[in-house]
């Protein structure tokens, strides 16, 4: 759906330049398998002339990856490099100074596009507005551009779905937590909480497993990495003896629930 | 994924009986626009030779009517008609007694057509895994035959994206609760979270609002009835001032992390 604030501005400059504005399409890629985009999402990456991804740099984006298949050949790429991801503390200022900077340059790289008159396809791994880099750039532009933000299967969906694990029945409560918090936010969240989530593990892994154990959550706890992915791993927590983990692998801690 | 528990039972009685049993696929529809299917969803309905749905009897079945441009013309449909849904209290021994009758029977509907060998999508608005009634025919099959989930978008992603909301940020914790607690358990989980998504609203919508007053986020929520369908209804929850919403609606209340 067309966002309703932006409008104003938008419409005196298209009335006064004679220029028709460009579209920043935020695109939820889904959890990894490339047959998890959604019709929407295929449609829209293929229509537009420019198509944006952020990136680490020195990897192949893991948004491109996902949507390789795609990819229609000659369409224009903006790989966005991110200055710096998991290196230095996200707490500390160089990182928030860091990161302001990148956005806003990438916002106005994007400005350009689009007011050339050019559609975007910023494409984001699983869903743009649930913790998603997209949503940076989509505060920076909203009042000054059409955004069209589509939704995409989160990470979490999918790994239930590889896992064959239900996550919340009936009135349980689903508590959805970053694995950056400290030890005792982990934990006194774990506690009060019917089912979770954890995300973004990395180096914060041996932190959510101390968290899990003092909650005695650690063998209901299921651990997943690349999740719907060719890569798929999933163990039982209780199972995992190492702590490597990939930034994006999660832990499942499954609901109860009611069960007629 | 395919299932890795039930492959015992299933090759036995395979190898004992000559017959290759049917896999059931539980589909996730996404939160009602056609085009929010994945592509893998698309792909299974129409390959299906069985197509069952659950529906409220004498209404339409909202998971037929989001998947209905995708089905292709004479495939053997199976409606599934819930004998009871917001009547009476889910809480009464009456209702509990009702699904789990219910929930028997459709899973020995499910498993007859499965032992002949037939695949059957059991498509399901939003996400199957996910406060889905899909969870309780899984739990009772998934010993017996081969199932397949298929992730889906969310309500709750659906409506962000409509609303150009992001939900949560950074280290956000974000809580998803049904609209079904009680008032003090709506109430003490608000003041403790970062951000909430409440989901089952229906009849609860005037004690959900109360409980977002007594917190003070009336003025950061949002209400969505029917996010990304043609009767899509976005409302800051200050500005509405009845107490009707369908069970499907949702209330947001974002995040404000922290934002580089």
């Amino acid at each position: 759906m067309m966002m309703r604030a932006p409008a104003i501005p938008m419409i005196a400059f298209e009335k006064e330049s004679g220029v028709t504005l460009g579209t920043l399409h935020g695109i939820g890629l889904g959890p990894g398998d490339p047959e998890l985009l959604t019709v929407k999402a295929v449609r829209l990456i293929q229509a537009a002339p420019v198509l944006a991804y952020f990136a680490k740099k020195g990897s192949p984006s893991t948004a491109r990856t996902i949507a390789d298949s795609w990819i229609i050949p000659g369409t224009q790429e903006m790989p966005l490099y991110y200055p710096v991801t998991t290196e230095i503390s996200f707490k500390s200022q160089a990182y928030i100074d860091q990161l302001r900077t990148f956005y806003k340059e990438v916002a106005k790289e994007l400005a350009i596009e689009l007011s050339a008159g050019r559609d975007v396809a910023l494409i984001c791994e699983g869903d743009p507005m649930f913790y998603g880099s997209f949503m940076h750039i989509f505060e920076r532009l909203k009042d000054c551009f059409r955004i069209c933000v589509t939704a995409g299967v989160t990470g979490m969906s999918g790994c239930c779905a590889s896992a064959g694990q239900p996550i919340a029945w009936g009135d349980d409560v689903l508590t959805i937590l970053p694995g950056t918090l400290c030890l005792f936010d982990l934990t006194s969240r774990l506690a009060t909480t019917d089912a979770a989530v954890i995300m973004k593990l990395g180096a914060n892994f041996p932190k959510v497993r101390e968290a899990l154990a003092a909650t005695g959550l650690v063998d209901r706890a299921l651990y997943i990495e690349h999740g719907t992915t060719g890569a798929e791993r999933i163990l039982r927590l209780s199972e995992k003896t190492d702590d490597a983990a990939p930034y994006f692998s999660l832990i499942l801690v499954p609901g109860r629930g009611r069960m007629p």
